[in-house]
């Protein structure tokens, strides 16, 4: 009998309409499907995926708590690599939910480095927080030939000051209890005016602000701040913009 | 009677099945769908909707002279916008199609540009380019607090460098005539070996090489590089990773 193939699969940022058609029809035919969770309560993963999971499937919650000691999680991790690879070993295929992009941030790459060298793994790409959030707040990512750079907001602060004098466009991630220094970062370079905060991109409990408006004291892990260096670029820069979509051959 | 919104519809990378079920919905009501072309040959973002556009829908190609001149760019954007202004004004609402994501590098903006001043504009954010191809070459784009730059290769060289500098994980966009460039880069910076060279992500004609095999003479200009500064990252570094899983709380 052939063996099982383990599936990372992104179900986008928390809309459960904003998954692909990819990862649906995969939902609806997997046997087992396995999500992260918080030690105790709801797993959003899940939440999102629920419309599309069949009855009957087994379902394996990864749960995690929420302390910063590396014991636990390699234990829970280590466990549920064992539970997923019986299900492999005896020819079923395993889907693993991940919120936004498996390969993006992710924590799938727990599980990713445990299983890869072992089993047949295939990541299913899903829309991403960054790009979702930018879609929310109505103004363009990144264009033209903006260098855009992703910043996790826990980095020191001097490191983050250099890569930030190195980006145009960026998206501080994981902001959190971080979110004084990145107000100072941003100001320092002058983005700050500009810059936006965004906590549950495409959910039901979405926050969108201006960085200076946002709740300093009660920040969540997963919140994200956009910002550019040319504030409102796209209403700045349209003759720029066309010239280069003009030249969209290989210019 | 209302007037109609514009919806910037994110199409996913190629293969027709990484379309959000958002979008499908979307595309099979809406009566009015306008997409991107070359001046002469197929759209693709119209080939990756095709299996969900009603019949009878009124289409807008907008097609695009491939040269590098602003001009005739500056009319096709202010002629499609014309035409779609006359359809949202009329009450109906119309969909751009737009490969991957409309806010990440997309040809949207121009649109976008144009009309949110005066019309309704949504976004519906897809798969980009950017997660579709880590995926598909089976290794993490970035983790734990890696900071990820996207870098497009027509800057010039020395302003790539500075950059490059600053990131930990890089993809570089738009590669094209640029391809020796980012190579010689990447070599500087001691990240060439476990390069990826990737073009047509997910779709039936995917080519994923080492960065040193891929064929420098012949390009597409949306063709990617991805590289990270500590090679297979994700094998590396397993014990570190777990730290910061554990964490996720608040670290």
């Amino acid at each position: 009998m052939a063996e099982g193939v383990l599936y990372g699969v992104g179900v986008g940022p928390g809309d459960p309409d904003l998954i692909t058609v990819k990862a649906m029809k995969l939902l609806q035919r997997v046997p087992v499907v396995a999500w992260p969770a918080p030690l105790e309560g709801e797993s959003l993963a899940r939440r999102i995926a629920a419309p599309h999971l069949p009855d009957g499937a087994v379902e394996i919650p990864i749960r995690m708590p929420m302390v910063e000691a590396r014991f636990p999680a390699e234990q829970v991790y280590d466990a549920a690599a064992e539970q997923i690879s019986e299900h492999l070993i005896a020819g079923r295929d395993v889907a693993v939910l991940c919120e936004g992009d498996p390969f993006f941030y992710g924590s799938f790459m727990y599980l990713f480095a445990r299983m890869t060298e072992r089993h047949q793994v295939e990541v299913i790409p899903g829309v991403s927080s960054l790009t979702a959030s930018a879609a929310m707040t109505g103004a363009p990512l990144a264009s033209r030939n903006d260098v855009l750079t992703i910043l996790p907001a826990p980095l020191p602060e001097d490191d983050l000051a250099r890569r930030l004098k190195a980006a145009d466009a960026v998206a501080f991630i994981k902001v959190g209890r971080h979110f004084d220094k990145v107000l100072r970062l941003l100001e320092a370079e002058g983005m700050a005016d500009s810059a936006l905060y965004i906590q549950h991109a495409t959910m039901e409990k979405q926050m969108i602000l201006p960085l200076r408006d946002a709740p300093s004291g009660s920040i969540p892990y997963f919140s994200m701040i956009l910002a550019h260096r040319r504030g409102d670029a796209w209403r700045k820069t349209e003759e720029e913009a066309v010239f280069k979509a003009a030249g969209s051959a290989n210019p």
